[in-house]
């Protein structure tokens, strides 16, 4: 038998007997233990567990209060199913059980919240998660049955801000917190606004589970939750590879469940243009997509991921990397790209956009200023990275501005020169810029709220984010996040275990990192295999950004992010399995 | 303007004029002469590129009386959407093109053949290849069209053997060679065997593609094909992870698509028992599956799956893996593992199969028994790879049975006396086995059909094929072909490059190569990932077994290897991608 609850308060006064405990006993933190883990440390939690049935009942008082009905029936197994990922802030699961059915059960607007059903985020979102929670086990009809003392009826959605945002679109200084008490006959999601909502009715959803004869159930729990970091993304390269909107949206549906909040829409590259531009169609119509209908994404396409992504409080910025990475821009924009030449004869083979030309910097003020009213995230990412300079080197007219410039042989001065001319134009707009960690590794003048993307592992990128910080700048981190990589085994591991923060710096300095994403660059990945080989790997990143920065034992995450992947799978989501062993329902195979 | 046809005895007869060219001209052959290639080699065919219209002339002559209509619009574009995989023997493909409509084109039994409508297997193929000829696009109606001079009105098949094998199941023997002549207005498929027909419908249907214009084309061609090898297997593992049926399914169409032809099941290990036995019931009911119900190959579903490869000339292998990996067996089968002791206490953990109880063996006799009946192949895997000797050694009355039979400490001959006696039990069954390589490696007296299953890569895997042909027994190979191991890039190529008979032996030693085998072990792939992990990664390994030794220019591969995987993709089989690029119909996303 085993304690009901963990009051890490409890847990503090109880260091004296736990560090007794530790001297006697050093086995492994218990598996099901797992989702009772707060603040406590893991040896707290195994001493714990090791108390015997006076330290319940000294638990029993000092937990403000928190009652343990049903306590003889007390299962662990019961509590093991509910695999919380990414793991709350704060969490108290009691052994006491509810029921729900879906006839019985509603997710209603609470009296008083700012929000109510003409709220279509949130009303989309209910149906949502009732669907999760019930599957296809969704009775019809109204609700004719009897119901019982530990019947969960509803869970209100209380929203607290004067404007609850069910029309906005988040941002990175949008309030994602929330707290839900579990009780019944009502339970009460609290949250600012809709995006601390949705983060929240992901997590009710997640600590539903079904008993031995298929009841829907859920524990008393109280919940008080937020993100570590605020940018929390996942980026897709739809150059390299043309992903089907569908491929899209499926991944803004897992990343949902997984609390990510920014989708990084790596849009265009050298190998393909799929942005059909109305400004400049031609980009994308004239061969710079595979193929100018089937392969592309259209005004209206754009929209729906965008909105499908902000029902989802995912925010979503667009990447147009340049000046490099532009090959498929050359074929619908003539001089765009600069020409390369062998001794005094161009190649007829094109370079990095041509700083040097006034058409240039036209272009890319009409295009950003589409740009920027197509995609609405305040910020927009400019790339940036990988710029070859050969081709530069190559062009006399280049070489005689470079004179001009008094620039002498230093590139890096003319993509500085680029970059800051782009820099003002997109600021122009309003927008805020990311960039790669390269426009600051080459000097570049950048605004304040820059974000600079770390991305590269060598030199280490550890040393990277201490420079940039010291710097005061923003930063993000995606080094030890290329998912595109695989490698046999369970490399989730090492992707877990990297962190943002990791790095020799002050307490202001590590302010400055606003989180990180997960990349799958495009080069060997489309709609085939895009889902199963980012899931659940990226979820490893997920809870790196969502949970606090002790939450990282391995044995731990294995054993919820095990049973978070079959919770995936049952929502329709192929992700692919962390190792041996199997799914209650498993994907049906295709 | 190129040559319209390659013969190779006439490519023989340019080598002068070849060696002339190769001396001016080292560039890479062109990738539009890929599907031209047969026996040339890959300079001759650069050569004949370069040949001037003098040359094309003679070629005329020389070419077996072979025509070339439509000279004037042949376009290489053309024939380059033709990507066989794996290559034919022998291939001839003309400028000439045909149209083929839906509503009037249809495959037909020959005149003389030995099969007709009744024959289902034929009846099913020419569906499945009407369909995947015709897509989507299949209209409804008689044909009412008007026939053009150039249309292809009817594929004929003509078999010829006394007993075509319409009900029967393919073997280690089967003649799966055929003989194909596409021209107008009827065309002839020509095999002994519906098994070679089904291959020959595979390459007809590989070699229609669409006009600018989506109309259905077939150019003139004269092909002549047989496998290599006769063993072209795929094995996939329902244990670590259970396959739902689907899975399999689509697994045994690509593997038509490929050209494989024996589906190893490895059904049963360590983690679970899916095997549903009506002998023993309790081996899947009691545990030993994941679920009981939901987890379990029922005799249904293993009659299903083996009907289904027969449909497509494929051979079900079941391997039952003894004396190690059967932990799961031991779950619903008492007394037939070994206890593990610690000193002269059983530990309550099992080791190998007991070898030392008659019980055991009178448990193999019926299980092998039922085993032997439900798979109608010739041949059973028996396993029989990484004995652990660690709990025999552990366990007194082993001891015992070791002083008894005088076997000293020598755990090989305790191993080597169980498979024995489980050799034995099969042979009495009437079947052939196959068995991992440590049956040979640990001496055991073996029938010399026996096929030994080389696996491991170190010592060198080239080395054990020497030692196991040298002492006169059959071997495949699997060792550079374990697909599960992945890493980051494109690792087909090292599979493509392998050669089950790239080790040093005499021919006889080489004769006794049958083929190779795929593997896809479970840890960490199930329905989620399998499809796209495997296809298009086998496809190398069905090249390399399939087409001539020579066929093996990494280009050429590439070229075509990168269409194959479109077409899969567009039969539905979410195969990934090679590298950066598109398919005109893109899998649709999950």
């Amino acid at each position: 038998m085993q304690p009901q609850s963990r009051d890490c308060r409890f847990a503090g006064k109880l260091r004296p007997w736990i560090s007794y405990y530790k001297r006697r006993q050093s086995r492994a933190p218990n598996r099901q233990l797992t989702v009772l883990r707060c603040c406590c440390t893991v040896t707290e939690m195994a001493a714990l567990r090791l108390l015997n049935f006076w330290a319940m009942l000294v638990t029993l008082s000092v937990c403000n209060g928190w009652l343990f009905e049903n306590f003889g029936s007390y299962r662990n197994r019961e509590a093991d199913e509910v695999a919380l990922w990414p793991l709350p802030q704060k969490i108290q699961i009691s052994g006491a059980a509810f029921q729900l059915s879906s006839a019985g059960f509603q997710i209603t607007h609470a009296n008083g919240s700012t929000a109510g059903p003409s709220c279509s985020l949130l009303q989309n979102a209910f149906r949502r998660y009732f669907d999760y929670i019930f599957g296809n086990a969704r009775k019809q009809g109204k609700n004719q049955q009897k119901v019982f003392d530990s019947e969960l009826q509803e869970l209100q959605v209380l929203l607290t801000a004067k404007d609850p945002e069910c029309d906005g679109y988040p941002n990175l200084k949008t309030d994602e917190s929330y707290q839900l008490e579990v009780d019944q006959p009502t339970s009460v999601l609290k949250a600012a606004n809709v995006w601390g909502a949705l983060r929240g009715l992901e997590t009710f959803s997640q600590l539903v589970y079904e008993d031995d004869y298929g009841a829907h159930k859920i524990n008393k729990t109280s919940i008080s939750d937020f993100p570590r970091f605020a940018h929390r993304g996942i980026l897709l390269d739809t150059s390299r590879h043309y992903l089907p909107l569908k491929a899209i949206l499926t991944n803004l549906e897992a990343m949902a469940m997984n609390k990510f909040n920014v989708f990084h829409w790596h849009i265009v590259d050298d190998h393909s243009f799929p942005f059909l531009s109305r400004t400049f169609p031609d980009l994308s119509q004239r061969k710079g997509a595979f193929h100018p209908y089937t392969h592309v994404y259209t005004p209206s396409d754009v929209k729906m991921v965008i909105e499908f992504a902000r029902m989802r409080g995912i925010r979503v910025v667009a990447e147009f990397d340049t000046p490099g990475h532009t090959q498929s821009w050359g074929k619908g924009q003539p001089d765009l790209l600069t020409p390369c030449f062998s001794g005094s004869s161009p190649t007829g083979t094109f370079g990095p956009v041509n700083p040097i030309l006034n058409s240039t910097y036209d272009f890319m003020t009409r295009f950003f200023k589409e740009v920027s009213t197509v995609f609405p995230d305040a910020y927009i990412h400019l790339g940036g990275d990988e710029v070859d300079f050969s081709c530069w080197k190559s062009n006399p007219d280049i070489q005689k501005f470079m004179d001009q410039q008094g620039f002498g042989q230093d590139y890096k001065k003319l993509e500085s020169y680029y970059i800051q001319r782009l820099l003002d134009i997109v600021s122009a707009t309003n927008k805020g810029y990311m960039v790669w960690q390269e426009v600051f590794d080459n000097g570049v003048k950048l605004k304040a709220d820059t974000q600079l993307h770390v991305w590269k592992e060598n030199p280490q990128y550890q040393d990277e984010m201490a420079r940039i910080t010291a710097a005061g700048f923003y930063t993000l981190l995606s080094s030890p996040w290329y998912l595109n990589r695989i490698s046999y085994g369970q490399d989730w591991q090492a992707v877990y275990k990297a962190d943002p923060q990791n790095f020799n710096g002050t307490a202001e300095q590590k302010k400055l990192v606003i989180g990180g994403e997960a990349c799958l660059w495009g080069e060997y990945v489309d709609g085939t295999n895009l889902t199963p080989r980012l899931w659940p790997r990226a979820s490893a990143v997920g809870e790196r950004l969502w949970s606090d920065e002790n939450v990282k034992d391995i044995n731990s995450a294995y054993n919820r992010l095990a049973k978070h992947r079959c919770r995936m799978v049952q929502r329709g989501i192929p992700a692919e399995p962390l190792y041996i062993g199997f799914c209650p329902h498993e994907y049906g195979g295709l």
